[in-house]
């Protein structure tokens, strides 16, 4: 089977990881790519690592053409995905949203964080939320599927299963999170000039970041309750890369940590568990689908300290992406994500 | 008044940024600097920067030359210094030590964390921790200043104003630290290589690293009684810089945190208190003796979040030293220190 | 004596390089600063390293307002300073365009290379040329300096000992150039994002930069006649810096290059010829006012290779600014320029 | 088949890349790795990316053991490969050494550029130089091959179409070459501490660099005589890639150089010549087995300008290598190399 995919948007980093992805991928083929502003572009004339593996053309977005593919991703700007995804979901389209407008279930906390109406809350309640190893069943059937935000994604591997086993305090959870510079995206802008953001480290978005909800929103399905949490976002000076450092108070201090998390995570294939005393470097997952985490118990006290690694635009997004879709369709779930990590 | 200065090292990273800040003092001038690895060589061999600033040599450690300066400076590796001290306090030399050496002030603590014995454990009780906006006074009379660890400097500034008002749960404290790679030093491993610590973001020692217990001593003697502290460092890839983000929990979330920032620090030349909802930046400090600080109260509720920023060469070391000198020896407090952070 | 400065622009790179240096003079005070997108801002809001240390807002520019200055910088885009130099000349008010408005000495080459008709040939033909080892006698009288580009700065103090001698065959010689990315400017660009302009080395405008009519015009009055140079710039993965590797072919193996280069520059304060096979690194002069330069003639053959490092802000910008202004007012011309390159 | 592969060395970069490169090659298994400092570790503990997809340790080189493999990778310093090549040949394995021992054929030039004897010049002699674009039919037969040097690689690419069609004047070229830091390997040393080579740009070896009669002896093979080299390689603050840059004088300016270097490389798979006009990046080629040529005529003059970019650590060393394995054993010259850069 090779499956026909499109893509809707495609000329920032989660495209361009989606392209290098699918090119690679053995049982999917890539039949369209859209982009107003880029449209009758050699798509390896904007991203010039793709020249000679991909021989394909922005063209502008055309419903009929994109109601041919099995599935249709949406790398866009948030508000993008809802305005089409019903149009295509009538075709029997399949979608996998990269961007957020699919990703938090009540309509009134989306319109809060994003700050526009939203344009179909009834797809809103249906979409599956694609983080793989919480919701695989629910995957398999989707027609929508939100594929979770790069922090996201991190902090919650990280959290869950201390979360699942009700073994911390969930009032008072702390997420420091830092990130490489694409999570920015490719668009011009002053802030993520080289000469402004390498040789340089901050926080941004203390007050409120729209990963924030949807982090929330994750761990309290796993916990069944209200959770306390403080999420901060930091920019570290490279350009791909999550180091997610996760704080919480222990119930029981003397619980076997490393285990429970050997055995949340032993059967996922893009997740690793680190032995004891590890410290995931984001280097080991770039380009790589995985989430590599270390548990830490400081002095054996009563702080329990997570260290969850993703590549932000690959298991934070692309590549995510792309494991959905092998759920998806039934798949090997590994499927074309078997890159190892380049380093150094 | 010229002063006499004297450096003992002064081959690693805090050697030549003192270096730097001394070929500028308009009161002060570089009498001897010694090396055992490099006695012979022009310290502008070594330091590009230098030529045509300073026309120097290293020499062989000699303490009857080092007792004719009036300050000498200890820029060794730790265990350097606590040998050298009580020859040239005897011989009337004051002196600033940047490593740990007199950091602590219970011996059998500092053996713990350092793994060897105190040659001068009476010494360290005598030694100022040169914290200069904590012990002004003291370190105005001291013979022998301990000069700060980098973290200790950012997060203790950070989070002094918060005990010392005891405005904050001291049991639950969280200190989560990032450092650009001039903190490790300039000797050759692997780890530090630009290949390694490069497009690599990590934590490290979660386990325990030696400027926790430095830290909690600190924050305890303002508190007056003992706090729970959980410290995880982090390495950062660019060269210079402290980002210290740190978590507590508000025991009256209505108290004007902004207020109390700016009044703890109004008058201190070397603090810069950010307006709320401020970020700082990393590079907004670099080469320069400053620590700016932002306080955060997210979405209103219950925990403080303070981000503070230092050049760790600087203000978390060679920068703090000389503001310790110029104390020490009665000069204006900012001489010699008022370069500006190069930016880009 | 203190002059009244005023900068025209000056939210870019060279405006911040000097506004810092300004900052820092003893003889010079900052009176104006003028940004249309930026009026009624705090300059140190825009740029944090120089909070505490300046305290004035963006103004609309403003002829009048200036006319009271003793000396008016151009920090603007090309094509500002000529609408509006010959007013302020007229005013009494000397100038120092740090854009290209009056680097070329023929206005036909001028419009071809840069694509606007000139608005005032008249001022071109007077304008002096600000490469301060060249002209400095000119310059103390100049009514308007135009100061040199990065590239061409270190490219002619690299060749000129070479030229002026005649020991070199001029038909033929190859100027390599490396600018770091703050020679692109703080405008929003997709191009100088962290994310494409790090972990990458490319050339670009190898078919024809604008600063080749520069420097072509300045090897030819050393000259005395045409010489045919190939110039190659090239984006290197840093913020600062630039590195010219010039090629020739020698007339005469056997001549002492050293000593050439030694008498020419043994005087100048800015340049400092290094040692016979030495390698000079932009690092050493990053945030400084200086060239270091270095000559070697591989295997003792044919061929001369100059290496030739500036900062491309600093004597490639803002400092040789500050070096032009101090020798227009008869300062010593280092004031104001002591800073030492911050390494590491 | 399955080709059963060693690697000698491997702890190094050119041996992570090759365990990366094999790891994901379908036809060859890894059977051996050696190392005399890390026997008994796991791979995949000194090389986080492996962890997951290599289960491998460390041995202690052992002859016998090496003797059971179909080919065998030397990753080691220069003076290993030579002294324990002609045992491995005898027991009829085939080499390919990474290193430097077999690249020059003339004894005597070898031991003068590497500073020892030669263990086996009847070796030197029988080995097949590796750049498979050049010698792909000897290296088909080759017992051992002589895996080219990084820059090498990238020069003599570059220059070759020019050589070989007899367009320029041979006596007077010129590779300005610049390199990622890789270049110089995984060992502890300052030089390359990211605190030293970041934010830094230098050129180093101007008088004499090991590569020079390398490629010096590659370009006179296709000159059938002697060429006037002059090469300067330069030290660029990332991680990986080469870009050289080639000049030479054209001795017909009107040759339509873009066709001919088209032509000469049309079917090479991993050689891909830009569009008239382009800048290739380093980027776009790295962890990628690719050299990417781009060919300039600045102002339609008399100089051609060649910009030739590769990964050092991949067409530079391990994917050369895997290139030729593919070569020497029958299979697909793109078996296991068809992966894309990761950009950004």
């Amino acid at each position: 089977m090779t499956l026909k995919t499109g893509i809707v948007g495609g000329t920032g980093y989660t495209g361009v990881e989606l392209l290098r992805l699918l090119a690679g991928h053995p049982e999917a083929e890539l039949s369209i790519i859209t982009s107003r502003s880029e449209a009758g572009r050699e798509v390896a004339d904007l991203f010039p690592n793709l020249r000679g593996y991909l021989d394909i053309r922005f063209t502008e977005p055309d419903p009929a053409a994109l109601g041919g593919c099995d599935v249709v991703f949406f790398a866009t700007p948030n508000g993008t995905a809802m305005a089409m995804a019903p149009q295509l979901i009538d075709a029997g389209v399949r979608i996998i949203d990269l961007a957020a407008d699919f990703r938090l279930k009540r309509t009134a906390e989306w319109e809060q964080w994003y700050g526009i109406p939203h344009a179909c809350p009834g797809l809103l309640e249906e979409a599956v939320y694609g983080l793989t190893e919480v919701n695989r069943d629910a995957i398999r059937e989707a027609r929508l599927v939100a594929n979770p935000g790069c922090y996201p994604t991190a902090v919650q591997l990280g959290f869950l299963p201390l979360i699942e086993q009700q073994v911390i305090d969930i009032d008072h959870l702390v997420a420091d999170a830092k990130s490489g510079v694409s999570g920015a995206g490719r668009k011009a802008a002053t802030g993520t000039l080289l000469c402004e953001a390498s040789e340089n480290f901050k926080a941004y978005a203390v007050a409120g970041h729209r990963h924030l909800p949807e982090i929330r929103q994750g761990l309290e399905l796993a916990a069944g309750q209200p959770v306390g949490l403080t999420f901060v976002p930091h920019l570290t000076p490279m350009i791909r890369g999550i180091h997610a450092t996760l704080y919480a108070q222990l119930r029981d201090p003397d619980r076997d940590l490393q285990a429970l998390y050997e055995a949340r995570y032993g059967n996922e294939p893009f997740i690793d568990v680190l032995p004891a005393g590890a410290h995931p470097e984001t280097r080991s997952v770039s380009g790589a689908n995985q989430c590599r985490i270390a548990v830490h118990q400081p002095q054996k006290g009563g702080v329990v300290v997570i260290l969850s690694v993703i590549d932000n635009l690959v298991k934070g997004a692309a590549g995510q992406a792309v494991q959905n879709m092998n759920v998806m369709f039934g798949l090997d779930e590994t499927s074309g994500l078997s890159g190892i990590a380049v380093l150094p």
